[in-house]
């Protein structure tokens, strides 16, 4: 079995070329900048990544594009989780078989109100038909959005029916109650934790937190992943707050559209912006906004590749 | 150009096999025993169909299968909204080639408080990419589900950009104020207004609604349909109140699962109580419960087709 995936992990945005076909290319290069940076993974296919935007064919395309330019498959973490049970089960184990470090799933999302049993049965028939002992699946707790929450009671069911198989959880809900609850629930277990924003990044790594899977990874990915290094370190409460600040900044704007925007101003490459429907990008009132507030705290992506 | 549909149209469940897979036999059947009714339709894969926890590929198989099987596709209204703009195109250009009465398209239900911007922009980029004159357009208003709703303003500026093919509207809010404002704002145009319950057909057809896109008629098409031919009689106030009790009864239960024990009851073919994940069929006692309080009801689906 490969090492758990942990640490720092970005949930890539999706490029999209003049027609609003994903951008390969733009998509790897993007990918190679970020590790180049120091995050652990790659969180692909994520909410910030407009996944579900996407066709699973477009989605196995482009992961396809990503091994086919050299990342490795162990650094990548697709998320796999869509309404439809037959989706769900194709791209995991189009993950699976790949090498993936492993998946993060939403549950179904379309009906609103649904059963925990009908949750737990969602996840277990993935299991069951994706039936590999390599899949290691990562809860994707995003209550505000997909509006199906991930409990304690439904993860204690799950592991205790597939063991090996959940691995973990993405707690977006940004709500710290929410994620002591879940490291206290799971304390001295291998059931990793990672909180979806870098906001509870130390507080989480102090309390047996693994790391975190956060939008703005994307943009500012260096600070991020250090800070997660260097979390013992005299100088960590200082780290957090310079995260924080870039963060409240960036979270002040619709997320997706700023960060798009963000790596569109700081590559000087106005593709980046643009998003799929129902998404809408920044303005450019909105843009001129969230650099200035971005350089007014000295931000920068460093070694960024510059549009020719 | 075909004529536009109008009545009622069944939104058909999707029976399931053992394995969760689409029952292509079970599903044309049932769409013969509802046509033989008297509906006017079939709006397949809506949210009762549990289209959303079928992949495309399903969908397009299923859709596919009905033709061959006979079913005209002039009789045809699948819902082909998805969260991927690439999969509602791929899907609306498979339905309109083929000849479908209309498309009932969800709004992009993954991200909540979109901006009217964002989904004007999906529903624009549909109709420019399939660009087909015979693109028949119902919106799909269904807030409680999707969070996403279909505002007036939105459909005002649907129609201005694209007169033809933004061509009614299905409103399963059960709001009746919100039914009145709809009918209100588009009186004397050729814009069609379907309530997305019976409980409010003959409302609706007394101030210029067209018929009904209704769950429940999945087992009561019959009653359903006659109403919606003869609502000017004198008995039509008596008839509505029957389809009441029916509903009443229904919605009591999950609608979905209640539908399918509903049939899988009257057809002793227990088959057809099969729901995917994250859906749970109902319980013995829910389903006794529910089939004494239709038979006290003296409940019927006439002529339906009993397992062998």
């Amino acid at each position: 079995m490969q090492e758990r995936i942990r640490g720092v992990l970005s949930p890539v945005v999706t490029p999209f070329q003049r027609d609003l076909s994903p951008d390969r290319e733009r998509f790897a290069a993007h990918c190679q900048w970020l590790l180049a940076q120091g995050v652990s993974g790659l969180a692909i296919f994520g909410t910030t990544s407009e996944a579900n935007s996407l066709s699973v064919a477009e989605r196995i395309s482009l992961f396809d594009g990503l091994l086919e330019d050299g990342i490795p498959a162990a650094r990548l973490m697709p998320g796999t989780g869509c309404c439809a049970l037959s989706d769900s089960v194709e791209l995991t184990r189009h993950a699976v078989s790949a090498g993936a470090a492993g998946v993060l799933m939403l549950p179904p999302f379309y009906y609103k109100g649904v059963s925990e049993e009908g949750v737990f049965r969602n996840y277990a028939e993935i299991v069951e038909r994706v039936h590999d002992p390599r899949l290691r699946i990562y809860l994707y707790h995003i209550p505000q959005v997909s509006q199906v929450p991930i409990t304690i009671p439904l993860i204690q069911r799950l592991r205790a029916a597939y063991p090996g198989a959940i691995a973990g959880i993405k707690d977006s809900s940004g709500d710290p109650a929410n994620l002591r609850a879940l490291l206290d629930a799971f304390a001295g277990t291998d059931f990793d934790v990672f909180p979806g924003s870098e906001l509870l990044l130390l507080e989480g790594l102090r309390h047996g937190g693994v790391g975190c899977i956060t939008a703005t990874g994307n943009v500012n990915p260096g600070p991020i992943a250090a800070l997660c290094r260097d979390w013992r370190g005299a100088d960590a409460d200082r780290q957090q707050a310079n995260l924080d600040a870039t963060r409240r900044v960036l979270q002040s704007f619709p997320m997706v559209p700023a960060v798009k925007a963000t790596i569109a101003h700081y590559s000087d490459d106005d593709a980046w912006s643009r998003v799929r429907p129902p998404l809408v990008e920044l303005d450019a009132g909105q843009r001129t906004q969230l650099v200035s507030q971005l350089d007014a705290l000295g931000f920068a992506m460093p070694g960024i590749a510059m549009a020719a």
